[in-house]
């Protein structure tokens, strides 16, 4: 087997790498010539067999739009291309159309994993027509970790199911995350008490009902740095949390935790808060409550 | 009508002079000899015509057990202690027991309106005897707004109902003020489309759904403060907001208004979150998203 | 003044009797003959004089989009178009556009007060060029409430600011009336310390931090039905609650009371819960827990 | 190593299995003759070599107060207690004054795993005097899982934070349970596009940022029953969900994620909810809205 990649970051990069270990042959193409296989996109066309197929794994919305154009143009009949990347589902269909107007098939895939994904493999969620997704195969069997095949790979459906289900997977994501962070931070709260907040950690790796590769990862981070005092509160979040909530709205389902821990997020990233200055000026003004100046 | 009033801060001052406005004798005590009528709570008990009436207006917790046991130690049997302070209803049940063993009735008072009381009157929440809040109505009339006596004052049931009201009654106020809160952001933060936020929240006193005197309160902040700059988005909590919660979740209510409303608050307290260091600590071990260093 | 009105139902219909009420001359149509003034659109265009007024009272969404269309192609120069409708404020921006083309003004003006509002005064909030909303203002005037023009009407920036501060006054409400709600169940929860629920919320309507119209109204909900027994805990939403969490999570803003709110309203309306289900799953699996067998 | 067990339920008796198999002996006594070893307390500890050391495993409470006080009478000094059940970490500061007076020593242990521990060893955290923890290693040994001692067993501190520990850890649960939960319902509600849940969640444990023993768990539940169709959505809570919540009040912490998560389960109870019916009462107030009649 032998794909076209485009984009050879962080994370098409580990994959690009891990494709070769299992002897999937990997033209990549990246703008940054560094590590970049072919110097255009047309040179990497060139290099595949046909039917090809083009993994395009660069960042959401612009860029990916711009790239599945690109390809829309260049790319010929039974050609596919699999969008890799953290699309919003929603795109895919867009995607989806243009190609299949030059006859060309389209894959969604949500991939899991993170930096951890070229050793350990990429958990796979996949959208698409079964026999491309079939025909791929190699492919996913080479990125996904090893075991048996549906514990790390589903066809979740048609078009948009891969990237739907890898939206809400980060959704539970952000909100299993807040839920350790809090249990943290209630530990650490009564440090009077509770001696030992890193080994409390530890210890729940095995036999309790809260284990998890998360729950590792912060016993990793609390082996580097016992009470995180070199690291701030300060978190991002990325488009598929919000696509979880407006996706939840739309369709009626309630999501307290989910929303909950993207709302915990934004106000980390706040110097002050707006909310809080106005809480603050209506205690001041019916109970006459002290209220802290700005400093700016 | 003539009653004793220990405790003459902010909210007990206002009180006497209300009540004084309204003919009611008072004999205010205050350990402060400044704002005090009497040098003594003994004197002050000697100048009450009998069966005596006591108001307490002192801090809730320690200082009102304290101020129970001496006035059960120097009251009579037929006496009244009101505690009118922001007392947990199950304290009431305490100082109830406490007060009955010598003969002493007690009724507990939820007062509500904070420094506007004194021109505006105090909404008023009683829980005790009928026969005694029937006596002391005089001072219930005085005290509360004007208009008809049951839109500003409640016997709400024995002893402990008359807190356990305003501790609702704060618990809803918390989240009131969360959620203009939550508006007063969101229309800040698109002032590029929206050009008036004071000017929005002060067309919203008439006709409109959300109109109340929290907003009233608002539109006053805004009136000397437009976009809230001078103040900081730091936000304290008293007992009753905690207790609510409490007791919800020993009631199985649900209340994740009044919950978040809190939590909000927890926040705006924080100088950094335990809780999104570890979610930041989680975000950098998976993905190897970058963190901020702590400063200190 | 004479205006056109589109739209004649529960709301239009009182605003036609209001407007005529203050010598506003209206013609109204509506699709039901008997309400109707005219029998067509063209008819009520017909009797307008020019520049043309023209207020679009018609659900949101498609039926809007609709009667813009005609109007677009109906109108002249120089008239203008005012929807008071729901409409979410990005459909204003299409709107706008549209009618511009034909060189057709656009004021978009969010309305308030339900069905109290032929009586009371309607709160506005409105968006659009300052020359027509001063060409209009008699119509504002005559459905705003009575008192200082400010405290029921704002022009609160260029076209969408009025349903953009009419969707965020709509999220506010939405949390208002959770917030007393909880209070509710927490006062219903212990009556048997809290003798008088309906006698404490309407104790709550002076002096009291938490006064306000809803309180008012639920005041009136328990004065009809003291237990509320007669009427089912199942809530209905609208676009503008929903809209409003969507422009939170895209502006970043925090806002988990109005979010709660409608994930409560959710959660009202459902049969069964999934989420629930799979809790309860999970405790089995785990725990052994004895789960609820479904009787469907 | 030779000690007593007092409650042989699903977990006492479980326990017994897994010391016994690892060469402890136990002696066992519970009410039910059917699985006790003695016929009592007395002969319980008559069996048990000096220093005793007696393990109690009985619901937290009111149980557990008298099996304790029973110990303070009938034990000696130098034996040990160590409560295994889910007690309030409070509690353990009561129980421990209590055989202090009579010179008995105690540990208390939050023990995780439920009637998964027998086979996989039971998370365990634990709190008290270090000599007696060394003491009677051999049973945490043996009860917790294979693997590095610190994977599955901490000294957490003194008296209590061994069930401070469990508690967070129950709060931690409720709201990595929630989490999947929400997803489940999200996959669920697009079943149009997504065709597969059960297989998605199944393809997550391999590979994903959210792979954990509760995923698996759901992934078993879903083999069993993959709509979860036969389950009602009904879902208890026990007191460590309710205490980390109070504690969490108590010491100004956020925990918006465990809070959602409770809430849930008390709403999952309700058969009407008296919030709902507040809020739908409001909106027919102002907004004419209709509302749904009560069946009862």
């Amino acid at each position: 087997m032998h794909i076209g990649l485009i984009g050879l970051g962080r994370m098409g990069g580990n994959m690009r790498t891990r494709l070769r270990a299992a002897d999937i042959e990997v033209t990549g193409y990246d703008p940054n010539p560094d590590v970049s296989d072919v110097t255009s996109v047309d040179e990497m066309i060139a290099a595949l067999p046909t039917p090809r197929t083009v993994w395009v794994m660069v960042p959401a919305g612009q860029i990916t739009d711009t790239v599945i154009e690109e390809l829309a143009e260049k790319l010929e009949p039974g050609d596919l291309v699999i969008d890799g990347g953290n699309s919003k589902f929603t795109d895919d269909l867009r995607h989806d159309k243009a190609l299949d107007e030059k006859g060309i098939d389209y894959i969604d895939a949500g991939v899991s994993g993170g930096v951890w994904g070229l050793d350990n493999g990429y958990g796979l969620m996949v959208g698409g027509p079964t026999d491309q997704v079939e025909r791929v195969m190699p492919v996913f069997d080479a990125l996904r970790p090893d075991g048996p095949r549906d514990e790390g790979f589903v066809h979740a459906g048609e078009v948009g199911a891969g990237h739907y289900a890898k939206m809400v997977h980060n959704g539970i994501e952000y909100a299993l995350m807040q839920a350790y962070a809090e249990g943290f931070e209630l530990l650490e709260k009564r440090s009077d008490l509770l001696k030992d907040v890193p080994g409390t950690f530890k210890a729940w790796q095995r036999g309790t009902v809260v284990r998890s590769w998360l729950l590792e990862l912060l016993v990793r981070a609390l082996d580097e740095d016992d009470d995180l005092s070199e690291i701030e509160g300060y978190v991002e979040d990325s488009g598929e949390g919000r696509w979880t909530i407006e996706e939840a709205i739309m369709n009626a389902v309630p999501v307290p935790t989910i929303s909950a821990s993207i709302f915990a997020r934004f106000v980390s990233r706040q110097d002050d808060s707006p909310a809080m200055k106005a809480v603050a000026a209506l205690r001041h003004q019916f109970g006459g409550h002290a209220v802290k100046k700005s400093e700016d």
